[in-house]
C-alpha cells in the first residue's frame, strides 16, 4: 500500500496484521535497500518482493518503533499513478444485457475484449472524492472492477504465460459520465479528474490463489448494487492480457479494469445516478474495500 | 529537438539553420543550467525557455565545437514521451462526411469534440517502423493530425486563456487498424505500438503566428493523399483545450492531436491500406515533414 503518516510524503508500506510497515525504513534498518514508492518496488522485479518476504518474515522483536503504524493511524493514497489504464467494456454476461438495454451497446456478446482506457490523471485515492460537476452530467454512474496490476513487460504474451506478467490485483471504480459519451467514444465520459478511484492496496499475486473466483460488489449509501463473482468475465484475465498484449505492450505498474458485473445505475428502471453526498463502496474478496464520497465540483 | 548524434543517449536539442545545437552543453558552457529532455524543459516553465532564448541569440564565435551537430549527422526522436495522447475524432468537415460513408460514424457532424486516446507506449519517432502485422489488421490507414503540446497544467481553462497552456506544434500521424475497433471504441484499432509517430521536432509557439491557418498533408509512396488546412477544423485549438480541460486535467508535455482532414485510406473507392513497404509523410507547414516506413512485423 501506498501511505502517508503524519502528513509525511506518500511511502510505500505492507500491511501486517492491524499494521502497516514502511517497507524501505524497514530495509534501511537492516542494511538492505528497498524502493520507498510501489511503481519502483514493482521495476526492481521479483528480487525487490523476496527482500520484503525475508524482511517481514524475520524476528520483529528488533524493529526499532517509527517503523511500524497502526492501520487506523495512517492515510492510504492510490497505490501507483499507472502509466496506463485499460478498461475493459461488456465484460460480464448480464452486465451486456443491461447495458443494450439502457446504454448504446449490442445486444449480442462481444466477440473480442472491448477495450477503451482511462489517463492517469483519472486515478483518485482510497476516501478521496469523486467529483460530480452538474454542469457536465446529470448521469454519473459506478462499475466495481478487479483491476489486474501488471508486474513485468508483456508483448505478444500466451494465455499461458500471462500470469507471469502480473504483480497483483487491486479494485478499480470505473466510474462513467453517461452522457458525456463523445458520438459513442467512451475516452470522456470515462477519463475525468477522479473517475478511476484506485487502491486501498495492491495484494501481490502470491496471496491470491484463483483470481477469477472472487466474489465483488458495490454499495451506494449502504445499498448493495453490484454483486458478482470474477468467475462470470466473458474473457477471463489471461485472454485480456494475450489479447491487449498482441498490439499493446503492457509496462509494470499498467493496470487492467476487468470489466464491471451487472448492477450499474444506467441499467436501473428507473435509472440511478450518484449525486453529491453519496458514498460508493466497492469490495472486491481478498483486496477490500475502495471507499469513496461523491462531492459537488462545480 | 530530441536527438541522438554518435549513438550516445538522447539529448534536447534546437534547431539553429542546418545545425542541431546541444541546449544542456551550450548552458554548461555559459555556467547556466537546462535539462537535457524535452519533457523535464517543458515542465521547467518559462524562465528555461528564456534562457534558451538568450544563450542562442549570444555569440557564437566562442561556442566549443561539441556543441554544435550537422543535422544531417544526427538521428531524431520523438520529441517526448506524453503522459496522455487525446486524439479527436471527425473534426475536419469532408473527413466526417468520408467516415460516414466507409466507417459507422453517423453523417452529421459531431455537436461536441470526439475525444480518444493513444497510449505512450504507441508513440515512435521520425523514421522509425509503423509496424504492420497482418495477423490483426488487414485496414491499417493514416491521418496527418497538427499535434498540439501543452506548456502549462490546464484545468478549467476558458477559450480565451486556452493557448496560454500551449507550448508548441508539432505531428502526430494517427495510425488506425479499422478492423480493430472493438464494439465501436477506436483504443486497440488506434492505440498500438508504433501507431502514433510523432515529430520531427516541436516548434515553440512564438514560432507559428497562426496554428489556425497552417497546411497540412501527407503522402503515401510520394503520391497525396491528404491536403486541407488547419482552418477547416470543426473545433478550433482553444475551443479543444476548453472542452477537454472541462473535466480532464492537461500537463505539461501532455499532446493533442487535433483531428485528420478527409483522404484517409478507408475514405478511398476502393479503399487503399497500408502495406509492408510503404513510406508515410506526413507535413505541416511551418513544422517539417515526419517521415516512417511501414514495416512487416509479424
Amino acid at each position: 500500500m501506498t501511505y502517508t503518516a503524519d502528513d509525511t510524503s506518500a511511502r510505500l508500506g505492507a500491511q501486517l496484521d492491524d499494521h502497516v510497515i514502511d517497507l524501505a525504513a524497514l530495509a534501511a534498518h537492516h542494511g538492505a535497500e528497498l524502493p520507498d514508492d510501489l511503481l519502483s518496488f514493482i521495476q526492481a522485479g521479483s528480487a525487490a518482493q523476496e527482500t520484503v518476504r525475508c524482511l517481514l518474515a524475520g524476528d520483529r522483536a528488533g524493529w526499532p518503533t517509527g517503523i511500524r503504524h497502526l492501520l487506523g493511524d495512517v492515510s492510504l493514497r492510490a497505490p501507483l499513478r499507472p502509466g496506463k489504464i485499460i478498461g475493459v467494456g461488456l465484460n460480464y454476461v448480464e452486465h451486456v444485457e443491461e447495458s443494450s438495454r439502457s446504454l448504446d451497446t449490442d445486444k449480442d456478446l462481444p466477440p473480442r475484449p472491448v477495450l477503451f482506457s482511462k489517463p492517469s490523471t483519472a486515478v483518485t485515492g482510497p476516501g478521496q472524492p469523486i467529483l460530480h460537476n452538474g454542469d457536465l452530467t446529470a448521469q454519473l454512474d459506478w462499475e466495481c472492477e478487479l483491476a489486474v496490476v501488471i508486474g513485468r513487460t508483456a508483448f505478444r504474451v500466451s494465455e499461458q504465460d500471462a500470469y507471469d506478467h502480473i504483480f497483483g490485483y487491486s479494485i478499480v471504480n470505473d466510474i462513467s459520465a453517461r452522457d458525456q459519451r463523445r458520438s459513442g467514444q467512451w475516452f470522456f465520459s470515462k477519463g475525468q479528474d477522479s473517475y478511476a478511484p484506485f487502491g486501498p492496496a495492491v495484494v501481490t499475486a502470491d496471496d491470491i490463489p484463483d483470481p477469477m473466483a472472487l466474489d465483488l460488489s458495490l454499495r451506494v449509501n449502504g445499498v448493495t448494487k453490484q454483486k458478482s463473482n470474477t468467475r462470470h468475465m466473458l474473457f477471463p484475465i489471461a485472454r485480456l492480457v494475450a489479447d491487449i498484449s498482441s498490439g499493446v505492450t503492457l509496462e509494470p505498474g499498467d493496470v487492467i479494469a476487468t470489466g464491471s458485473p451487472s448492477g450499474v445505475g444506467a441499467g436501473m428502471v428507473p435509472p440511478e445516478f450518484l449525486s453529491p453526498g453519496d458514498l460508493v463502496e466497492a469490495t472486491v474478496e481478498g483486496i477490500g474495500t475502495l471507499t469513496n464520497p461523491v462531492v459537488d465540483a462545480r
